[in-house]
C-alpha cells in the first residue's frame, strides 16, 4: 500500500514558520513510528497571488482533490488588502473548502491547564473548559447568491444572501451528534429562529434528525446572541455546539478566546468519503497569519502541530499517535516552555519557533 | 406648552414588573421635578397576541408614531414558541422598530464598580469598562426581501438576504460618529468585508463618511469575528463601536455579559426628528423577558429605570435629570441592595424589583 498524501499549503505571514515545526513532527513519525506521508507543498493566499495573480491556482486546487488530507497555515495580510475581492487571499481559502465540500468544521475550544491564568475569565470559569464547535463551512451567507454591490438609482446597495437547504443542515447535524456521542453526548444548536426564517428551517431539520436518528443525544437550541452570552457566562455548560457558517464564525472565535489558549487551537474541516473510505479533509490553525510578528520567530507553532493531530486522528484513524502527540504538547508546557504569546506582561525569557518545534519532536 | 408624551409597552414576562418601578420614577419627577409626562399604557408581545390575535395592533403602532417616546419592556415567552413566526411577540418589536425608523440603536456596556466582582471575567479587564456599541437596527438580514422557506425539488431551503444601501450605512455611521465625539472621539466599525460584499460596502460608506465630514474622530475597522475575540480579551480598548444589525445583536449581548451587570443595562433606539425636533425613539432594557422569574418580584427594575434615563437624555433633553437618575441608582448599589440577579451563591438577601424601586425613588 502506498503512503498517505499530505499537501502542505503554508500561505503567509506566520504560516511558513509555524509549518516548518509540523514538518519536524512529519518527519519524526516517518521515522520513529513507520508512518510516513508523502508531502508536496504548494502556495496559497497572497502568495500564490503575487505568483501567479490567484490565490489559488487550478492545478492547486486538483492536487488539493487528490491528496489524503491538506495541512493549511494562514492567509492574508495589509499587503493585499486592497485587491479586488476576487483575488484576495481568503478567497483561496474559501475555494478550498466549497470545491473539497469540506461542510463540517471542527473548532475544539480546549483550556490547557498550564494557560488558564492567561486567559481574560476568571480561571474556575475556564480551567478544564473543553467544548467542541462544528461551524457549518460551504454555505450559508458565505457563498449564498444573489451577491454583490449593485447600483439602485444613485446609490450601491451591498447584497449576500443566506441559504440553506435541509440536506446541508441533515449533514453537519449529523456531525454534531456523531462527535457528542464520543463525547458528553449533548448539542447545543445556534441560530436566530426568531428573527430569520433560515433559522427556523435550521432548527427544525436539527430537530428531525435528533429525533429519527439521534434521540439517545441530548439536544437543546439557542438563539445565537444568547449563546454569545452562555458562551461568555458559564462555557462549561456546553458540550458540542453546532452552528451554521456565520454564526460559526463568530462564536468560534469568541469560544476561542476564552480558553486564553487562543495560539493553541486548531480546527478540522472534513466533507465525505473518499473512495478509500478517508473524508476530504483540511487542517489548519484557528489563528490567522498575524503579519506583525511574522518572519521575527516569534510565532507559536502549536496550534499547527495540533492541528496535524487532528488529521492524525481523523484523517488516519491514528488515534493513539495523535493522542501522544497532544501529551508531548503538554509535555513541554508542563516544562514552562512558553513562547511570546504565552508570556503577557511578565517577563520572562520566551522560545522562538523552532526552539518550541524542537522541544515537542524532543518529547515525543 | 403640552406635556411630553410617553408610550408604555410593559409586554410579557417581566416586563409589567419592572415597568411598575419605572412609573414610580416618572411619577417622582412629574411631583418633584415639573417633569410631568403624558403617560398612556398598551400592548405589545405575546400579551397583544393573546388578546388580538396579533402581537401589535395597527392602533398601538399608530399610537407609538405619535408620542415623544416608547418605553418597552420585554417581550416572547415559551408560551409562544409554536407560533407562526408572522404573529410571534418578537414581530411586534420588530415592525415598532422598523415603522418607526429606529436606525440608531444604543447599547452601553458600561461596568458598575459595585458589580465588577459579577463579571465572568478578571476584575482588571472590566472594571470602568464604559463603551458604547452603536447597532444598525432597521435593515440587514433582519428584514431584506427575499426571505422565507421555499421548496426545491423535494427539499425545503432557508432564505434570508443581507442588503445594505448606502444611505443606511450612512447615517447609523453619522450617528456613530456624533456620540464618539461626546465621549472619546474613537469608532471602530465592524464586519466581514472579507467575506460579505456587503461588509465592503459598510466599510467604504463608513470611511468616506469619516473622512468628509469627521476626519478629527479617530476610525479603526475590524472584523467581527476579530471585534468577539478582542472584546473579548481586552474591552477597554474601544469606545464607540458602530456594526449592523446582526452583527450588532451579538456583540452587544455578548458586551453587555462582559460587564457582569446584564440586567442593569439599558438600550435607546432612536430615528429621525419629528417635527417637534425631537428623534423618534424606543427605550428598552437590554435583557429579555425572563419568562422562569416573571411575577415573583425577583426581576432587577434598573435596566428599565436606566432606560428611563436614556429617555431624559436623548428625547427630552434633561442630561442633568439623567445624570440624577443615575447617580441615584450608583447609590442604592453603593449601599448594598441587590436584587436576585446580583448576587451569584453568596447567599445574601436579594431586595425585591419593588423594594429596589422604591430605594431608588428614595435616593433621587
Ligand atoms: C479568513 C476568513 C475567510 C475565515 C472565515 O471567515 O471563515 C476565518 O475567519 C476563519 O474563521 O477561518
Ligand atoms: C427579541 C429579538 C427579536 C431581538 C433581536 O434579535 O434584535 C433581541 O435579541 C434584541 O437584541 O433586541
Amino acid at each position: 500500500m502506498s503512503n498517505p498524501s499530505l499537501l502542505i499549503l503554508p500561505g503567509d505571514g506566520i504560516g511558513p514558520e509555524v509549518m516548518a515545526e509540523v514538518r519536524k513532527v512529519i518527519d519524526w513519525y516517518g521515522a520513529k513510528r513507520d508512518l510516513t506521508f508523502d508531502v508536496s507543498e504548494d502556495l496559497v493566499g497572497g502568495c500564490a497571488y503575487d505568483k501567479h495573480g490567484t490565490p489559488l491556482t487550478d492545478e492547486t486546487m486538483a492536487k488539493a482533490q487528490e491528496v489524503d488530507a491538506v495541512l493549511l497555515g494562514a492567509v492574508g495580510g495589509p499587503k493585499y488588502d486592497n485587491l479586488d475581492f476576487s483575488v484576495k487571499p481568503e478567497r483561496g481559502l474559501l475555494r478550498l473548502r466549497k470545491e473539497m465540500d469540506l461542510f463540517s468544521n471542527l473548532r475544539p475550544a480546549q483550556c490547557f491547564d498550564a494557560l488558564a491564568d492567561f486567559s481574560s475569565l476568571k480561571k474556575d470559569v475556564v480551567a478544564g473548559l473543553d467544548i467542541m464547535i462544528i461551524r457549518e463551512l460551504t454555505s450559508g451567507v458565505y457563498f449564498g447568491e444573489p451577491r454583490g454591490i449593485i447600483k439602485e438609482g444613485n446609490e450601491r446597495v451591498g447584497i449576500n444572501t443566506q441559504r440553506y437547504t435541509e440536506s446541508e443542515i441533515a449533514r453537519v447535524a449529523r456531525s454534531a451528534f456523531e462527535l457528542a456521542r464520543k463525547r458528553g453526548n449533548k448539542v447545543c444548536s445556534m441560530e436566530k429562529a426568531n428573527v430569520m426564517e433560515s433559522g427556523i428551517l435550521w432548527r427544525e431539520v436539527v430537530q428531525e434528525i435528533h429525533d429519527a436518528e439521534y434521540p439517545d443525544v441530548e439536544l437543546s437550541h439557542m438563539y445565537a446572541d444568547a449563546g454569545a452570552m452562555q458562551l461568555t457566562r458559564w462555557p462549561k455548560q456546553f458540550d458540542v455546539i453546532v452552528t451554521d457558517n456565520l454564526f460559526g464564525d463568530l462564536l468560534s472565535d469568541l469560544a476561542a478566546m476564552l480558553t486564553g489558549s487562543l495560539g493553541m487551537l486548531p480546527s478540522a474541516s472534513l466533507g465525505l468519503p473518499m473512495a478509500n473510505g478517508r473524508p476530504k479533509a483540511l487542517y489548519e490553525p484557528v489563528h490567522g497569519s498575524a503579519p506583525d510578528i511574522a518572519g521575527q520567530g516569534k510565532a507559536n507553532p502549536i496550534a499547527c502541530i495540533l492541528s496535524f493531530a487532528m488529521a492524525l486522528r481523523y484523517s488516519f484513524d491514528q488515534g493513539a499517535e495523535a493522542d501522544r502527540l497532544e501529551q508531548a504538547v503538554n509535555a513541554v508546557l508542563a516544562q514552562g516552555l512558553r513562547t511570546a504569546d504565552l508570556l503577557g506582561e511578565e517577563g520572562k525569557q520566551p522560545v522562538s519557533t523552532a526552539e518550541m518545534g524542537d522541544a515537542i519532536v524532543a518529547a515525543l
